[in-house]
């Protein structure tokens, strides 16, 4: 019975993962019959979270297989994204598609818990407001960008926005008032995580993740598994040192850290920028040093120089299969990809660099909403059927 | 009857790890009742590879329950040590005693593989020849200051003695000649593993081991287990980029990297000392230091400021429960302590460094090697009768 419960949830994971499926592919993916392929389908369109279709066209040889499709305009989930810059609220059904979504600039709201979680509970009831008669919520999930504590998405230090110890997962799920938790998790963290299932890192279980927001952050799959440590808190990257002499202060108190050195602060610094902040003015750099402008291409080519180093680290640490750039870093590293390579060339090991890929974000600035809508998902893939009751 | 098999490793495999062990503290560990203990010790006692002894002593109301001890001096492994400065071969029993020792320091062999291997063969031998008679070696594992590839035991890259590309595992196993392969591991990776088994990392399943033999090696385990990457060649510590501006030159080609900073070389250099090498002159070092002689205090101050700045990078990115300093850099600790634990007040995140401890290394010289022993252990604790067959 547990095991019929379990396998439930995996095929369901494996239809929001993956989208539709043929049975055949499922019962191999699966490693079980397709009978029980059979079984188990049927109780989940029972329960309206999947659909049945008959294949379109014939693929030769051999009966045609069915076809199951997760039901994603019923099912959804509520996706919270709390950056440095703007809040960020979706709807996201099933099977990953995002249906609705709302967004504000967050220097248009305060930065204190209050403030934040007041607009975004607002949003949120907005978005189920506007839902479809009949739709089902089954969770909510949300990315913050700072250290999160696992199990009730305390805040234990977000320096962007001032935050230490603030209870934004109970605050966020008192607020929504929908009688569902709210499931936190840090946003490169939740970034990684989605890169891996349906973005540039899916078959790559040892995966590095860089996010660039204003800050600079990782997350860090090993053997298919976030990194956590011994508290959950693992995966700083951001504060990894990387320029112990004369470094550019950092917002955490130090000053040489990875996110000093590559963060927004410091590309606009380096482009002689100082007065300027926000993605917008990050872009304008990007674009002048492709366009040519010296002082830009200076300055990206500084910045790429330490996130090159930090790449290196990271490389011989970890012996990723493929290292993400996302977020801003995503624009970044495609102006400073040479100076990125040639850190790596200098100081990864030729062992540990010899299988590692380089890759551009494929969820782009959705992946860190997404990689929430996934936690949020979290209850109804590990128990379907026992979560909607 | 797999699960039968699965349990008789999994039985000695405790009381390999933690000695002898009652009949009622195995039933607890293994989550199973006093019968099923009883049905396996007798088996395991039948192979020859336990004991069952009587209590000594009573332990106040209940039954006295039997203690299950390995039987070390009759079941062993051969394990190899091939250090930078010597190389070592141990018969180590079941249980973990070492039982027999030989060593030579390298400075009287050559470097290369072909001398290496005769010599690692010919101890090996000497070893096996003053075996008590009816003992059984049961595996044999090697330890190397190098990047191994999982497998065969191909050392991929040791800068230290020139290799590159090297069929280590298979030539010792040739020269041995005793049918048994040889496990071979990287020298950090398996004081990790011996220092999580039965030393200063008991209990801590997020831990780092940082190990310093002329260079600098590192071990991490995540959740307990051996950090892989995506070959196995993870956890390259010691080429960590921690002096990008006018760091010393390494061996690696590259310069600034923790071992060229806090290595033999280093530690020597900043001492005034660039002509001498070896433990001992390190220890002289560490000595003069510790009495107050400035030079040698400076170095240690300056070598203790790039040690810090490395396990705070590593603290950031993976809030261990513990950091535990093994091989030279347990004495580089001893005194060095006050740099290592500034660089960490500021630069690991407070919440990533919460709950981090600072140890030594609780099986001081021999952590390396019994961390081999236990991987010629391996086949035999997988499952046990099989592999006596």
């Amino acid at each position: 019975m547990r095991r019929h419960r379990s396998n439930l949830g995996t095929l369901l994971q494996h239809v929001h993962v993956s989208g539709p499926l043929s049975r055949a592919a499922l019962a191999e993916r699966m490693g079980v019959n397709r009978s029980t392929i059979l079984a188990l389908t049927a109780e989940l369109a029972g329960a309206g979270l999947v659909r049945e279709e008959a294949p379109t066209g014939t693929t030769g040889a051999g009966r045609p297989s069915f076809v199951v499709r997760p039901e994603s305009e019923r099912f959804f989930v509520l996706a919270f994204d709390v950056a440095v810059d703007r809040l960020v609220a979706a709807r996201v059904g099933l099977g990953g598609p995002i249906l609705d979504r709302r967004s504000v600039a967050r220097s248009r709201v305060g930065a204190d818990l209050d403030t934040v979680v007041r607009e975004l509970a607002a949003m949120g009831r907005e978005l189920l407001d506007a839902a479809p008669p009949g739709a089902v919520v089954a969770g909510v999930g949300a990315s913050y960008c700072g250290m999160i504590r696992p199990g009730d998405g305390m805040v234990r230090y977000g320096p962007e926005m001032g935050w230490v110890d603030q209870a934004f997962g109970t605050e966020l799920e008192r607020a929504l008032g929908i009688g569902l938790p709210v499931a936190v998790g840090n946003e490169a963290h939740l970034g990684a995580l989605a890169e891996f299932a349906r973005g540039a890192g899916v078959g790559h279980p040892d995966l590095i993740y860089l996010h660039g927001d204003v800050g600079v952050g990782g997350g860090i799959l090993v053997g298919g598994k976030l990194l956590g440590g011994e508290g959950g808190y693992g995966c700083e990257v951001g504060h990894m040192l990387v320029n112990p002499v004369g470094g550019r202060p950092c917002l955490c108190g130090s000053a040489g850290c990875l996110e000093a050195e590559t963060g927004e602060h410091a590309i606009l610094a380096a482009a002689g920028r100082p007065e300027l902040f926000g993605r917008d003015a990050v872009r304008q750099v990007v674009c002048d040093a492709e366009a040519g402008q010296l002082r830009a291409a200076g300055a990206m080519a500084e910045i790429g120089d330490w996130l090159g180093i930090g790449v290196a680290n990271l490389i011989n640490l970890f012996n990723p299969g493929v290292v993400i750039f996302g977020g801003m870093l995503r624009e970044v590293y495609a102006v400073a990809a040479p100076e990125v390579a040639a850190r790596i060339a200098q100081h990864a090991m030729p062992v540990s660099r010899e299988r590692t890929e380089l890759r551009l974000s494929g969820l782009r600035d959705d992946a860190t909403l997404l990689g929430a809508a996934d936690r949020g998902f979290g209850a109804l893939l590990a128990d379907p059927l026992v979560s909607l009751k």
